[in-house]
């Protein structure tokens, strides 16, 4: 099994990727292998317990190839949630706003995206995630380890609360992107990111930065 | 189709019912009949002007009987969504609170629900709908109509605002029940009903009774 890829041609190749060189018989194959191998060894040990050399391990493969293909660990784990969209742009934003702005600005970021083109594809990710397809293991290390990594850093004060509060931040997104993107319910579908970054802003604000009654951290 | 029920015996019924009495020749069949009727009238002109009569008209029995089946229209949607839960118990307990403590008391009464063993039910039908297994439009209807109703008519203060104070109050439990109950993120999945009541509270109360910004009113 897996060894249908020897012939050359447009093979099945995910996200964009290396187009103009001439394809290597058996790239895709690698690619798919090395995918499958990052999201069972996500799923099994956690992003962060996951290594590059394990994952290459899992498929058969040098760590180096994991590297030319898919460049760090962050970016493995978008394409393996296969997102067509560089968190990188969601996090320059967010990290370009002043703490008390926090709130509103990842309120009008985040719903500005999934507005755009690239939201429907996250739409169709989400619903796979909830609908069982995706590994929720995933989701959450994509969520707190890649795009709100610096705000949950940011927001570790008391030290140890980064990740509920970037986590109850979260859920009020989550829940506006369902009521304004699956159920579709007015006039929240039709309210524009400016209009809910005045409304919801505060809230997430409050999660971030509030005076919030936590339970202690389990490490 | 649909006269394979002419035999008496434990056919498939759905909510508890009549148990007891004799089953007429066909009660199975006449009851998923009217489900599907009301399922179309309140998708295709929502749960207010989807009457009684049209449905059973629809459906081809009389209006007498959709009663006699189902009760009211609140309990036919309760029904049509095929939920074990009486949505009465938990309008009862928020209605209850006082004004301040709406909030904390959505919080608790939701969690405390959804923890219980109807939850697991509860959580199928969240994936369902949001899989577009089940028309968003009822779970709306179900939302707004029959769970919110008393709520959003408390809300509503200014005049027009409270269908979208309590849409965004159901987007944060919402996004809160996914944490939680699908994706499972910790500390969020452990958190006690009474913990999350503390921080997510006071976000609910300030959707529903807070100074908002909020668009004109659609009608």
């Amino acid at each position: 099994m897996g060894d249908h890829d020897a012939a050359p041609g447009p093979a099945a190749n995910g996200n964009g990727g290396s187009g103009r060189s001439g394809r290597r018989p058996g790239q895709s194959g690698t690619r798919a292998a090395i995918l499958d191998a990052a999201r069972i060894r996500f799923a099994e040990v956690g992003f962060d317990k996951a290594s590059i050399r394990s994952i290459a391990g899992q498929a058969g493969v040098d760590p180096a190839l994991v590297h030319h293909y898919f460049g760090t660990k962050q970016q493995l784990l978008t394409a393996a949630l296969d997102l067509p969209l560089d968190p990188a742009m969601i996090r320059d934003r967010i990290a370009a706003a002043p703490a008390e702005q926090l709130g509103v600005t990842i309120v009008r970021t985040v719903l500005g995206i999934w507005d755009s083109p690239v939201g429907v594809h996250a739409v169709a990710t989400l619903r796979s995630i909830l609908g069982g397809g995706n590994d929720p293991a995933l989701a959450r290390a994509f969520l707190l380890e890649v795009v709100l990594r610096d705000v949950r850093e940011r927001a570790d004060n008391p030290p140890g609360t980064g990740v509920p509060r970037v986590l109850l931040a979260a859920s009020q997104m989550i829940g506006l992107l369902i009521a304004r993107k699956v159920v579709c319910v007015e006039p929240l579908a039709s309210m524009t990111p400016d209009e809910l970054a005045v409304v919801v802003g505060p809230t997430i604000q409050r999660y971030l930065t509030g005076d919030l009654e936590l339970p202690p951290a389990a490490g």
